[in-house]
């Protein structure tokens, strides 16, 4: 298994030529990851990774979800009730990816997983029914390695910025020891993601609620309390470094609501009494009220709207969230936003980045607005479309409209941590060579385009989030 | 008129050559044809085919489509009432392609015609209005030679498996004649589509649902007599060879019904009373039925959504339906197949494969799909998208998320039997060019592009199909 | 700052020596323009430009459009209640695009530019904050050459066709007095666009039906009132040599209204009172009467259907319309115009040209109506639309199902005059190297792509809009 220098350059000498050339200049930038699912404390505890399967498969829904999309159970790959980590058997698990080899060819998945083994862990047999021990073997014996640890990796992957996810109950114990910590030069930043305050009407709601309430010492019994005690969160994810937080919502509807019809919501759904519609409402209200905050104190609003989650109701039950089955819905940006592009579309100093698993927003909705609205960055390609071909066509559908200055730079989003390198080189390489398309066709000069392939690793993301 | 050996190759020299080698290893094999709508009694019959117009014309919407756009009259492409073979003048059909040949410059259809004459019937003047009558004249006379024969090109084309499309009251006789026929060896399979049982309301329903009861025996005046009929006849097609169903619909929707309320719909609609919205959950419940059936029996369940049917009233009254006026509507799957796919998508040996023409579906709705269930399969691009540059889009739009694994293999979905290998040749060239840029690009080795080539042609369409 | 030969040409050397070749047979064809928003008063008066802020900037939402975008206030662009042409200062409105030429990098707009400023006002050193000033006094200077006056540039620019868009109580005198000019060989065409008789229950719409009234002499106090008169300046805009009507909407519904109904609404709407549902039933059955006027009297019926005008409040009450807040809507034209089809789609000599800001309708709904009907004609692209990648995937999008021929050729749609020969010459460059690719895949022969290229300049928009 060798990873080829050229990879995901352009076959056109000419152009090939000219994508070397801009990828050399950014081949080994330090990397800003301004948005993922990575744990702070892995970082805090700095304990060696997990086993082979523990690391690369179980955890990783794009990996199992298309070893589920070929015929094998969940409960093979380590996912369910009885997935404890004692009893699962993490070879057998890696044996399943390495006899499936094959059917990831073509995949990003695969591109990453070969980068990663190849360059992280310096394996060189490709995986297959044949070497799957061997590799295990090799895998195990490099993750009790101490320059496998993360803090190890963090340094060579030549980490600058790594912000995690958070909820706003979390005490960020792990972020903030790490800042104390004088052996740790990294910048981990927390993000504030509210989700769990959107949902009246589901059991978790009141809980998380709860949980809230003690974190702020703020009673979150009423709507006027919620928002109190989130904007005191919000205070605090500042003071530990945060920059930044994040929705996910099914839709971006943002209408808001006067207070009192807010409140008698909050309070109905407490009670135990709250229609569809009025569950609708207040999590489109509060999203507004997102909007306002974000004014108010700073933080960049980044915005992933359109994902049904947990659509296969056995699988949801059996084996929980983030398990395969989330997918893309028809998206929609410009007319459930308006609310809040009115209101708060020119404030001065808001950002709100916008992130999309439906590709003809980027052209057609998520371009243009941020194409007049000062506010609105054009957020890297998600999840679905986090591959070197939906990023070429990302470029492609937003450039004419916005040139480079109103995208937001590349986020990995990845909760898989060995895979960050792998992920921004992607993006690099793919950058690179649409860069190199507009200088052979004479469309920018080089020098230009050299000038845009730092500034897309360097201070593109560090102004649009705040870095 | 030249087919250069070279044509839908990707221009850039490395490129093509790994193209050039890719295709080679798939070029001339057999050709597998899950999905068609070829007549089994051409076969059964071997009569010498019609004149050139009735073969290459009259009967393809693709063509009469097009030069309809162009003002000309379908009536003059001998379609409508008056239009029995008998009156018909072939030759001036012929002569009305033969001018308007330079408009279908850059277009499949085109790009078929000329492989066809070119490459199966010898042809070496390219079409236009002076060469209109020698080519007619030439055309006829091989038609009238045995090598032209359906069995002889049957043969030639190298076909190993062909589907047909059939009513379930159809006695397939000349399927099961050519089982029994020593002197053929190819394979013909029936494909079972029930559309017509699902249009409850309309005038053709009645005596649909008479016609299934004589073939079946089983009285169709109950909602469960229907279905115990149909599933008598899947039964009746899998012994005649059958493996696949097939459903044509405009929506996609497939929430059930109660037994009880599906058999008030329809005793109501055979009396004549049925509201637009029960004929409409009529049909998505026999949807759903299909899909359990298919559970049951094992036969794969085709899925073609998302087209208008018979657009303009006018030509629908004086041609009648399949005349060019059939057009793509906004697609959806995710959401209406919700219930099969919570019920049945991880059922063991159950095969859903989708099509569409809403390109958008690829990227968003069916790759998604197909990357989580077992049992879907991204269908290859239908109809308006069957074309290289939509193949190309397709395969960049589907690998990230399910490599080519869970795709369906090439179907050519034609009545023009003489287009078939023109089509799958379309379809390898493409496939080898798609490949190709993956090989060039370092992200698949050339050895595995070959093993994916090759599976394309074979395998996959084997498995998908259970051929 | 050079603009290269070779740009937009595709980098592969084989692909670009076609697409060279192809570009030389049409680079200095005359420009045919039938779309557009010059003022015809520019070419009657024949006075020189104004400043360069006011020639390039203030005027043309594609730029104050992305400097808003990058956080320049409009006002700071000469737009709003107080910029008027005295109290702007041109310099340093200059300036401010000078400083931001770096955002535009990668954009059409840049493009244009930099065409512009080469080949039409023969600059050499590129904008940026240092040169801002030496350019601006280069271009003033200029603007004062008689050379650069707009009847020197009309014809330098070799247009043949410019047609311009006219309010239907616009008196046409400016073409008028130019058809009669003996100095002018032109040819300047009004365009009909009734765009603000469709809007009862806003404050515009009595006055304009007041306008109305006074230039056509009948009184359209009633609905049958205001056809008769907009049937009256139609015949009156053909007098003048108009061939085409254009319409501006957000929905394509074209359902008509019973006459006693539209009737209702009229004097219910100059009665000031009207619904929301019977001011879209008013639209929806003018658009319908549109049609129906363009089969009697022959004009092109052109429809721009999918954009929300003046999104964001502030702006559009500060700034007015047309200042960069119109965003696409997503588009449909198959199910709303179904009346229209139904009645006029093969009416002889109908013909309806369709635009699109949202690019999943090209090859969905705009390609197969344009492949049926004789009437239809799939529009280039437009707006957000019109650059060379976009130019690009329409080509790809529609030419599988209609090839060329019922394509518009290119439409500039440009209020900047000095741009029209840079937009015309992108769009020459991108359709002969789309050309190209078909060439060296050998789908279409060099000769017949010759052919190709030079009637999408020439035959193809006279016929299409009967010039």
């Amino acid at each position: 298994m060798t990873v080829h220098p050229d990879r995901l350059f352009p076959a056109d000498p000419a152009t090939r030529d000219v994508a070397r050339r801009l990828y050399a200049e950014v081949a080994t930038a330090p990397i800003i990851s301004p948005h993922g699912h990575v744990d702070a404390r892995v970082l805090l505890d700095d304990e060696p990774f997990p086993d082979p399967a523990a690391l690369f498969i179980t955890p990783d829904h794009y990996v199992t979800r298309l070893l589920h999309s070929l015929g094998v159970p969940l409960d093979q790959l380590g996912l369910g009730p009885g997935a404890d980590t004692a009893r699962r058997d993490g070879r057998a698990i890696w044996r399943l990816l390495c006899t499936h080899w094959d059917a990831f060819l073509g995949t990003p998945v695969r591109f990453w997983f070969e980068s990663e083994l190849a360059e992280v862990f310096g394996l060189a047999e490709e995986p297959s029914e044949a070497s799957a021990d061997r590799l295990y073997d090799e895998l195990s014996a490099r993750l009790a390695e101490p320059a496998f640890r993360p803090r190890a990796l963090f340094e060579r992957f030549n980490i600058d910025v790594l912000a995690t996810t958070d909820d706003p109950a979390d005490d960020l114990a792990a972020h903030l020891a790490l800042r104390e910590d004088q052996n740790f030069a990294g910048r981990v930043l927390p993000t504030f993601r509210a989700d769990r305050y959107m949902t009246p009407g589901t059991a978790a709601w009141a809980p998380a609620l709860d949980a809230l309430a003690e974190a702020s010492g703020i009673d979150t019994g009423s709507y006027a309390g919620l928002l109190d005690a989130l904007r005191s969160r919000r205070a605090f994810f500042r003071a530990a470094g945060g920059t930044a937080t994040d929705t996910g919502v099914l839709s971006a509807d943002a209408t808001p609501l006067a207070d009192v019809e807010a409140e008698r919501i909050h309070l109905g759904a407490l009670a135990g009494e709250i229609s569809e519609a009025d569950a609708a409402a207040y999590r489109a209200n509060l999203l507004y009220r997102f909007a306002e905050m974000s004014v108010d104190d700073g933080l960049v609003m980044q915005l992933h709207a359109g994902v049904h989650r947990g659509t296969h109701r056995p699988t949801l039950e059996r084996f929980g969230p983030d398990t395969g089955h989330d997918l893309p819905a028809v998206g929609a940006y410009t007319l459930p936003l308006a609310p809040i592009l009115n209101d708060f579309g020119t404030a001065p100093g808001f950002h709100l980045v916008l992130f999309t698993v439906d590709e003809t927003l980027f052209g057609r909705e998520i371009a243009p607005l941020a194409g007049f609205y000062a506010s609105v960055y054009a957020g890297a390609p998600w999840w679905f479309l986090d591959t070197p071909l939906a990023i070429g066509r990302y470029r492609a559908a937003v450039t004419d409209t916005i040139g480079f200055r109103k995208t937001s730079g590349f986020i990995d989003d990845t909760r898989a941590f060995c895979s960050i390198p792998a992920r921004h080189d992607m993006s690099r390489r793919t950058d690179a060579s649409f860069l190199a398309s507009l200088v052979v066709t004479h469309q920018v000069s080089e020098d230009d385009a050299l000038g845009i392939a730092r500034r897309l690793v360097g201070d593109q993301p560090r102004e649009v989030f705040k870095l």
